[in-house]
């Protein structure tokens, strides 16, 4: 993108020993910070145009885009390695809650002309303790830039076993519906955020405080289940938009309706600690998304298998509800047994 | 991205029957603009959250991203349909470079919110027409509300034979140098474009005007020829950033330089009438970019093939110097073999 780069250039000046030298700011740049990332052979040292890969025999490749803006999906104040995780985890979410693994990653990097190296060198070193961590080198990149805000668009390629992809089509009635980890503690560690003074109400501890705000800023995904769910679930994704919203999906997507037992939402401590205060929290938790947990339906005699293996694989799942007949509505239901009606299936933060 | 949708439920409320509708804003501007470009089997029409794809047997992917930014790569005001082909065309630019054939893409489109159903029509329509004539499905996507300016992120992946994408190194002393179509038209298309007064001085025609607006508004891939570089090429990569910088990156990664014959270098009618006028509007053309020509070398005895089999697919093609022993040096010379000194390779439009 030729006028773009000549922009990166003026940015990143700092990178260039003689402005004559054929090699560009964006060229040095992309080897400082980006090169290293690249550790796939196919990705050829971010030197050509393209990555080529040759896909693992026997496998369908999973792909998957999702792109996260500052000011709108992260703070413009968030530690730069935490947004860089965050935007590689969301994707890696994705794949998780397909049964895929995965192979590697594109990169899109818009950058106002204001970023320096203060803020692209912990963003770059995140990405790749993440990449490492997970398994998923940079195939290759573009950086570009924009008057707007940071915006890092992630193209996510993963593997499973020719035809076997974990739909969200496949719940059947009388499938149990389990989600992974604890739900509702991003959208709380969000609004006490941007409201302190929840924290105060809530009487959070330090530490629970500190655990809502991590969850907030760093996606656990649940990568290691992968092939637990490949095995096991009649349909899956993950948990971004809200438990609610994203099961009533489901539902749609695979012509069923669920219900499910509020009281038996997975919560952490900090979460149970705040409900306990503000009952009507559990409206936030089952609908104010950034989960990155998983929804998956499994059929009843599968249930304890599936629990079994995500254990083993550290992962604890819960049973929240089951399947019915119906056509796309997820019915959430008191202790009561009393439908619990929502404003919104997904919370807004507008 | 639960926050993101949320904003984007705000915006498409037109869209909307019931804002209590499980089936969010997004949901339905997905279904009404982008289901119909998801052809593929594997893109599930955009309801799961990932696409599932068997890669050709005995090929190599070959991955390629390329995002571009209003007021940076196209004008606010450009037609949403050019706009959204361009997004497309710079990255199928990469895949015929490299020898590949397209085979679907990924989408991140970053929305601000005053963007309606007047842009976003043509723009899905463009893109669809293009997905189409190009053989290239939409997999998948994203999109998400930004406060900055409409930012379009894609993601393509292509199919060469295994271990034969063409690759920017390789290229040895003596081979050729050549290049497809006409070098230069976008840029002084984009020059007049900022400089209405600069196209009466050129003295052009409306229809060498409207030549030189259309190459810059819509690149022209080529595609066509992928095949044909991955019989004969020794390298080749794309013309995005200018002629000049593009060969130096070319002969860089190759361990070789080059000598190019200025006068040599293919011009559309108008850029040669222009040229006439202002002879050094030669710095503009060959390092001004934006071409999405291709740039490839090629062993002497294997030119007039490459030649031949170009014209055959419909794309013409000029020899426009040779490689020579050297380490990255992209020598233009004029007609009396002294060598053109240029401000930059590549053309600043900042």
């Amino acid at each position: 993108m030729g006028r773009a780069r000549q922009s990166l250039d003026q940015v990143w000046r700092g990178h260039m020993s003689n402005e004559r030298t054929p090699e560009s700011g964006e060229d040095r740049l992309i080897a400082r910070y980006f090169k290293p990332l690249a550790k796939h052979p196919g990705a050829f040292a971010l030197v050509d145009d393209a990555a080529a890969i040759e896909p693992p025999a026997g496998c369908d490749l999973v792909l998957k885009t999702d792109g996260i803006v500052g000011g709108v999906h992260f703070f413009p104040d968030d530690p730069p390695d935490t947004v860089a995780k965050k935007a590689l985890r969301v994707n890696l979410s994705d794949l998780a809650a397909k049964g895929a693994r995965p192979l590697g990653f594109l990169l899109t990097l818009a950058l106002p002309k204001e970023i320096g190296d203060g803020w692209l060198a912990p963003f770059a070193r995140g990405l790749g303790e993440d990449a490492g961590a997970f398994g998923c080198p940079l195939f290759g990149g573009d950086t570009v830039l924009t008057p707007g805000p940071v915006t890092i668009s992630i193209a996510v390629f993963g593997a499973v076993p020719h035809g076997k992809m974990v739909r969200r089509a496949g719940a059947k009635p009388g499938d149990r519906v389990v989600v992974t980890g604890t739900i509702g503690d991003s959208a709380l560690g969000l609004l006490f955020r941007v409201d302190p003074a929840a924290a105060e109400r809530w009487r959070l501890t330090g530490a629970q405080r500190d655990h809502l705000a991590m969850r907030y800023l760093l996606p656990q995904p649940r990568v290691a289940i992968a092939p637990v769910l490949g095995a096991y679930a009649s349909a899956a994704m993950d948990v971004s938009d809200g438990l609610a919203g994203d099961l009533a999906k489901l539902c749609r997507a695979s012509g069923v309706a669920a219900e499910i037992e509020a009281g038996r939402v997975p919560l952490s401590e900090a979460a149970r600690g705040a409900l306990a205060k503000e009952p009507a929290l559990i409206e936030t938790v089952v609908t104010g998304g950034d989960d990155y947990e998983i929804l998956a339906t499994v059929p009843p005699d599968r249930v304890e298998a599936l629990r079994r293996d995500s254990a083993a694989a550290g992962v604890t799942l819960t049973e929240i509800g089951k399947i019915t007949a119906g056509q796309g509505e997820a019915s959430f239901f008191g202790p009561d047994r009393k439908r619990l009606a929502f404003a919104r299936l997904s919370f807004s933060h507008f």
